[in-house]
């Protein structure tokens, strides 16, 4: 677990020696809350892409193959890690966005699924590369599952 | 250096025996272009992010910061590995894109570049992970040049 260093010169020193929500550090304190938001969506739709190439060989639209599922999945599990700097203070607005408000309302909820998300593209990324094709559909069904668990919550429709 | 198995039915029996340009594997054979252009976009803008966050510390701009700087490091060393797939085979069209048609004319020189740069992500990563701040900001800069090698002669204006 890193030491998360805090989101503003204020906070910093709070979150210094506190246990902060989100388990990753924090964004620098001036990026720009629509750069932060067109951030999270970039990373978002990079993992939605890889996802639906795995998808395909799950649904036998395209031929099984090891090495392409194999870096899909390494590719999900190292993106899942990266939107959650995207979703600090006052980025709720400044672009268009799905992210609802419950985000910065129940952040202890919106850190649990994050985990959640992150220890199942963990389990994919391992049994995509293992080779083992009904070991990783299973995992695959997991991620998406996952997925959907954080939108229920936190993504408008 | 996985074995490549390529791009489309036919392809993929000709590329499974045959060195492809790409070191990675190919994207899966039913990418519509526009999602494949798009895919890139988003994970070459989730690079530049993260390059901006080192940037700032570089620049004296915000504090420096170990963590950040690692984690930032990180997600771009990821991140460079991620938009060649998106690059495939008639995708030099479909949406808007800066992407120049060299990238299909000269795939040895825009492979390369590649590798220039994934080499580029890599030292970084390493360094901002040890924390030597001199190290990795002459490493960043490394990066920064890699990013604007292969554009330009691969990005239009």
């Amino acid at each position: 677990m890193r030491v998360v260093t805090g989101i503003g010169a204020v906070a910093a020193t709070v979150a210094a020696t506190a246990c902060l929500t989100f388990a990753h550090p924090a964004v620098a304190q001036d990026v720009k809350p629509d750069r932060a938001i067109k951030y999270r969506q970039s990373v978002l739709r990079a993992m939605d892409y890889n996802m639906d190439i795995l998808e395909a060989m799950v649904k036998g639209e395209t031929p099984p193959n090891k090495e392409v599922a194999a870096q899909s999945a390494l590719f999900v599990e190292q993106l899942s890690h990266m939107p959650w700097s995207g979703f600090g203070p006052g980025t709720d607005q400044g672009a268009p966005t799905k992210a609802r408000p419950e985000i910065w309302k129940d952040p202890e909820k919106f850190k649990s699924l994050q985990n959640d998300l992150m220890a199942a593209t963990a389990k994919l990324a391992a049994s995509a590369k293992s080779g083992d094709v009904a070991q990783w559909k299973g995992d695959f069904s997991a991620v998406a599952d996952a997925c959907r668990n954080c939108h229920r919550s936190f993504r408008a429709r």
